[in-house]
Formats: structure tokens, sequence, C-alpha cells
């Protein structure tokens, strides 16, 4: 059990000891985040604190600087990347206790929330205002809006909509050592300083602990269709792909669930899968309804000749909930899965898939891809039990080849999760050394001493 | 004249003789941009380069890191902060002849390109391929996309589509002391490292000199439709803005034109300007036609109780010459202007315009505005003779109030020109004392020796 009488004693300053976990216990919660399950990934904090507000989360950073210790911020603990986890001990900040909305301004299209505020909340809150905050992660209820700052969360409906960071206009951080700051605010438009807003996003907690943040949202679109093409294998798929956006038609959102993933859920799909198939392609067109339907029409001629099987879904809720099923579905297979999100341009998507299906055989794994073909961003997943330290080793080894894969198609190897800890060694892959060192100069403009969630996202 | 024998040996060790100018005759337009015919600013240059290559750029970039000079990237020079002239000397690099498209994939909604080209080039290729462009700031045919990219440049269409960062998947630069890097590529997701590439968008030539330039395009939407509502004065059309906003149609593009600038081009509106009309509410909605026209009709019930007159325009190529035709008109009523691009929230736009023309009348002077009013992006213009120094000053003290103003309602001093040279000292306002020196050191971490683009941007 980590965490000193000293500091308990310190924090216990700082905020109410009902607020102050020390010492943490092994088993916390708050010593893994989803990293924990399938990668085995655990650390050990000093001590969590639970702010109620920024002031709370600058004097327990100031406190950190001065001793030294990590600070480690934690939103919901969805990450997969190991961002959250206190590898290196130090105080994790929870933000748990931060999810007051600010302003909601219906009229005016925008939020400002606490950092605390599950996306899920933004989202009903957008929604019962008839308007659409679009950034739609997985894991909505339990991750938080900071988390997904943070992360530049992104989801389907990136596609047409864009990742988090075109929906943040304004942060609130507190960055070391201890000061709060704002960057932007209400207002979409702002080219006077340097982007630090943007440079924020994305940032994984390794420069400064998002606070609050300002949201950009647009009306509703009134009206949404589902169009699921299902194809004969991999290559017809990955065609379908460059088809749908040949012919035109912006799609809200553009899946692809492959054969092996496929298998997993046949038996969910809100319809009937045909036998044959090996591929799925899953398009949402949204606006005005006339539009929209024949927004669907024509993806359906574009698709009409590959198709083993249109079919038109006007109900989206089973539809999407099939798509979010797929991940647990195809964990269940062999218990657990080694699952990362590569984006490469969506030409390169067959080579890509098929290259990591053939190195993921010549290791003796079983493996499935399903994710956001618009953006040519994929969850290329190896099936395995996570007990198998063989399998194990196995897959990460087929992960580094994805890696490279992905680098040398022109493209990253995380487009939604970060690199975390479980990552960060493999941005070398896509970054030369000159761009590593001034991404540590960035760092250590921000955080000279180091102690923002250290070990995280840069190698 | 500045540059000497020395210096030109150098350079054109690195380029063809006919690629350097040195020394610079004073009257050369490289030692000016747009900020010259109306604040005067004129700098003096040793040399100018107009490389062929990133390599070239690199290769002078070297140079000057070396003797210390200053490095002056220069898009079309249509700038009016002074961003590119080079008020400390130096080396102005012209990115004149790089203006070779490296890439453009239709069916994959991307262009790739150097950073000469015009923007008017870019949005023209796309459109011949049936996408859009959206970012169209003013003099499209004189600016170049690199130009674009270090301002962040917005334009009518941002309301919809936002500034040009959202449109930038990739950036070449090169840094000091001389490297070529690419930040991003042609994906439209990466979240593996710190976003360097949104953060050279908008920097304004200070970290380094941007060479390419990935575009993401999208499908053009095939209709657009106009709206001009008359209002009788600026409390009436600031509430027609928050009625258009609260109504839920998303507009393309939301301008205003107040009453002073209204009495400059009612002559040439194509239509009938209403005698009493004091303000000018331009609305543009595109999409599919049937949407587009039920969206015009939503615009048109939630303007009619208040307006005095509604046109609908469905040939848009005259109204938005009309548009484009106001900064002209108001800066020929007395030979010049003074003309901002101040931000703020939607709702603190009549203040931010009273305000701004009772303290233009209490100095004496003529004022108007006209701008972006769905962004709150408005470019409050002092009407004057820039031969006459009495009021230039009591100009540059209205525009003084205007930025404490603005910064007062929670805007900012800039949405679309950029700090440059002449606003760079206003930065104050908005930022306090520990940002503005975090924003020195991202600089430092880009460009230790200070060579790019010196005393630009930060105060």
């Amino acid at each position: 059990m980590r965490g000193g009488a000293a500091l308990r004693r310190e924090l216990t300053k700082l905020l109410d000891a009902e607020r102050v976990l020390c010492p943490v216990p092994p088993d916390s919660p708050y010593n893994a985040d989803a990293a924990g399950p399938w990668r085995g990934l655990r650390g050990a904090a000093d001590a969590v604190v639970m702010p109620d507000g920024a002031e709370e989360v600058a004097a327990v950073m100031a406190l950190c600087v001065k001793q030294g210790l990590p600070l480690v911020p934690r939103g919901g603990g969805s990450g997969v990347s190991g961002g959250a986890c206190p590898v290196s001990g130090g105080v994790v900040c929870s933000m748990e206790r931060m999810k007051a909305v600010l302003e909601l301004e219906p009229g005016l299209w925008r939020m400002r929330a606490q950092a605390g505020l599950s996306t899920a909340d933004v989202r009903r809150l957008a929604q019962e205002s008839g308007l659409l905050f679009p950034p739609d992660p997985g894991a909505a209820e339990q991750s938080q809006i900071g988390g997904n700052v943070a992360t530049d969360a992104g989801g389907p409906h990136a596609f047409k909509y864009g990742s988090t960071r075109h929906w943040v206009t304004g942060v609130e951080a507190v960055l070391p050592p201890g000061e709060i700051v704002r960057f932007g605010g209400a207002c979409r438009k702002d080219v006077a300083a340097y982007d630090l807003r943007g440079l924020l996003i994305g940032s994984e907690g390794t420069l400064g602990v998002v606070t609050a943040v300002d949201l950009r949202l647009i009306p509703r679109p009134p009206t949404a269709l589902g169009l699921v093409a299902f194809l004969p294998d991999l290559e017809r798929g990955c065609e379908a792909v460059l088809g749908v956006l040949g012919c035109g038609v912006v799609c809200s959102a553009l899946e692809l669930i492959d054969g092996a993933a496929l298998a997993e859920v046949a038996s969910a799909y809100p319809g009937a899968v045909p036998r044959q198939a090996g591929f799925a392609l899953l398009a949402e067109v949204d606006g005005g309804e006339e539009e929209t339907r024949s927004a669907r029409a024509e993806l359906e001629s574009a698709l009409f000749a590959e198709a083993l099987q249109l079919d038109r879904h006007d109900e989206l809720e089973a539809l999407w909930r099939w798509r979010e099923g797929v991940s647990g579905a195809v964990a269940a297979v062999r218990g657990g899965k080694v699952s990362e999100d590569v984006v490469v341009p969506p030409e390169r998507l067959l080579e890509l898939l098929s290259g990591f299906a053939a190195g993921a055989a010549e290791n003796g794994l079983q493996c499935c891809a399903f994710g956001h073909a618009g953006d040519g961003n994929i969850h290329a997943t190896v099936m395995l039990d996570p007990r198998d330290a063989a399998s194990m080793a196995a897959a990460e080894a087929s992960t580094q080849a994805l890696f490279e894969l992905a680098s040398a198609l022109g493209g990253s190897i995380s487009g939604e999760h970060g690199l975390g800890w479980v990552k960060r060694e493999a941005l070398a892959l896509q970054c030369p050394p000159a761009v590593l060192d001034l991404q540590r100069r960035v760092k250590a403009a921000f955080d000279p001493t180091g102690v923002m969630n250290p070990g995280k996202k840069i190698p």
C-alpha cells in the first residue's frame, strides 16, 4: 500500500479528509483504467484526491510540484491506453465530483461544463435542447467530457462532424506549477494567440489538468437514416468504402465490420445476415428528411452492384446498439482482446486489414477488425485469453507489426485511444527524432519539472 | 537600400541568382503587406528569396539561424496585420514559386498542395471536382493557402464550416534550424502526438515556414440560397441575429452590415434597399434543394415580424459580390480605413457595436461595422483619410478601446487577421502574464534563437 501519513497530512490541509484517499489499497479501481483488464496494467498511487473545483486542483498540483510527485489526472477511467493509470505512483486527481453544468445556452448553441460531467450527460443535455454534441466515443456513460478533451475522443460520427477538438471552443486548465488558466472561451473564432487550447486537447493529461470546457453545439438534424450493406469479402468491402466516398454522399457515419467480427455478432443483427456475408458496411445519413432519403437512395445505387444485401434501417437505436456490441462480442470469444485504433488513408484500408490478418495468422492468433471506415480508423483486434502469456506476447508482436504497417501506409498508430502508457514507445514509428525532440520541448514548456502524468504519451 | 554583397553571395550559393533579390529597393512590394496602405507600415528587407521547394527554404533558414538574421515568410501579402512585413529587416521568404498541386483525389475528398497555391485556385480545383474547400477569406486570388494556414484564415462560410484549421489534416513545414518536418498527413484522424499541426496553424510564421498542406474537402452541396433581411436599426439587427440562431436553422453564412456601411453600398445592392433600413442581415443556407428551400422559409418566419423587408436571392454570385464590396466601399468614403476583426459571443454584439460607435463618435470619427454575425466576428471600421495624422491617432485610440471592450465582453481581439506586428501588444488584454509567458516558451521550443518572423504575434 502506497502513500504515507505525511502525504495524507499535506493533502488534507487542501481538501476535506473524505475527498482524500491515502494510503491507496492495491486493489483500488484508481490504480487502473480500462487498460487494466486486457493488458494487465496496474499502477500504485500514493494518494487519490477528488477536488471540488479548479482551485483545489491547483493546490494539489502545487504540492506535487513542490514534492516532485507525479500528478495523474483521471476522468471516467474508460481509456484503454493506460493514460489514467498511476504507473509511477503519485497523486491521482479524479474529476468525479466536478460535474457541474456551468452554462447551457440552447439558443446560442453552446454549453460550458466542468470536466467531470459524463459524455452521455453532455449529449443528453444537448438533445433535450434540440441540439447535438456530435462526438460519440464508446463508454459514454462512464467517460467524462474532460477525459474526452484530454484524448480528443472520436467515435463513429467523427466522420462527418470531426473529433472532440472540433467542438471545443475553450478549455480551462490547471497548469504547473498550479496556475488556473483559460484558453479560448465561448467564442467560435479566435486567432489572437498560439492555439494552446488545441494543444491541450489530446495531450492526455501530460501538460495540465482540464477542469472545464466550452462546447459548441449544433441544432439537431431532424432525420437520420441507416443503411447496412453486406459484401462477400474484405476486398469487395474495402472497394465499397471507396465507392461510398466517391458517390459524393456525405454520410454522418460509415462503419465497417469485417467477416471475423461479423460472425460473432450476426445473430444479434436487427435483421438477417446473409450466409455468404464476409463484410458489413453500416452507413448513416442525417439532415432534412427529403435529402436524407435521397442520400440513402444514392448510397443504395452506389452499393447495389456489389452488395449481397442492402438493408434500410429507419430505427437507428437498435442498429447502433448492435454496432456498439461488436467490441464486447469479440472480447467474449476467448475472454479477452488486444484492440488498437490505427488509421490509414481509406484507399489503404485493404492493405492494412489484409496485412494485419496475415500477421495475426502467422502468429497463430485469431483476429478481426471493425471501426470507422470513412476515417480509415480501424479497431484491429486480436481475440485471446488474457491469461495465456504466450498468446499475449504474440498479440503484442502482432500489434507492433500493425503499427509499423499503419505508419508505412501514411497513417497513424492512434486515431482515438491516445498513446498513454501502452503505446508511447510506438510514437517513434511515425515521428522522426527531430519531431520527438520538439514534442519533448513543448512538454517542458508546460511542465518543466515533469510532474504531469509522467511516462505517458511521449517515449 | 538593405542587403550587402556578402549576403547576396551566400544566398546565391543556395538559390539561382534570379530567385534572390538582394539588395532590396526601399519601394519593393516585398517591404510591405496589406497593412502598408492603411497603416503606413513598411519594413526594409535585407534580401528576398523565392525558393522552389522545402529544401531551399531549409537551406535559407539554416543561413539565417547561422547569421542571426530574421526570416520572414511571405504568402500573397494580403494580410492586414503586418505579419509579412520585414519590420526588423532580414530575409523575406516568398512562397510565390511553390504553387504545385501535389495530389488531388476527388474520390477521396482531399488535396495536397504547396504553400504558394492561391486560395482561389484551391477553391476552383475543388469545385471542378464537385468538391468544396469551404474557407473563403477575402482576397482569395491574391492570398495563398500557406498564408491561410499560417493565419488560420476565416471568411463568411466559417460560420457553418469552421476556419482553415478545420480543413487541414497535415502541414509540411521547415522549422529552425532548417529541418523539414511533416505533422499529420492525409488521414482525417490522428491523436498519436501533441497536435503540433494545429499549433503551427495560426502561428503567423513565427514558429516555422509552412511549405505544403494536406487539405480535407467535402462534396459540394448541390444548392445554396440567400436571404437578405433589412432591419430598422442596430438593436433590431442584433436581435435578429439571435433570432436566426435560436430558430435552429444552420446557416452556411450569416453576415451583418450596419447602417453606416449599408449607406455606402445600398446603391450597389442587387435589389432595392428600403429607405428606413439601418441594418442588413445576409443569410445563406446550403444543402439538398428541398431542405435548403425549407430552411430559408424557416429563416423568413423567424425574421418576418421585425424585418422591414425580406429578399430572397437565388443567384448568390451577385449577392456575395455585393457583400465583398463593402470593405472597399467604406474605405473609399474618406480614402482609407482602420478595420479590425474582433470577436464576441453573439449575444454581446449589440454592446460591442454600440460601444464602438460611441467611442468613435467621442473621438470625432466616422465608423461602421460589418462582418460575420453568426460567429460574432466583426470588422469594426473607422473611415478616415490616412494622411490625416490626427484622425489616424484618434483611430488608434478608438481601436485600443475596441480591443478592451471585446476582451471585457469575453471575446478576442482577432478572429481572422491575426496579430502580426500591428496588434501584438494588444494580446496582453486577453492573456494574463502567465499565459503570455507560456506562449513565449512555446515559441522558444520551436525557435530558440528567435529568427522566425521576430516581433510578430507575441508582445
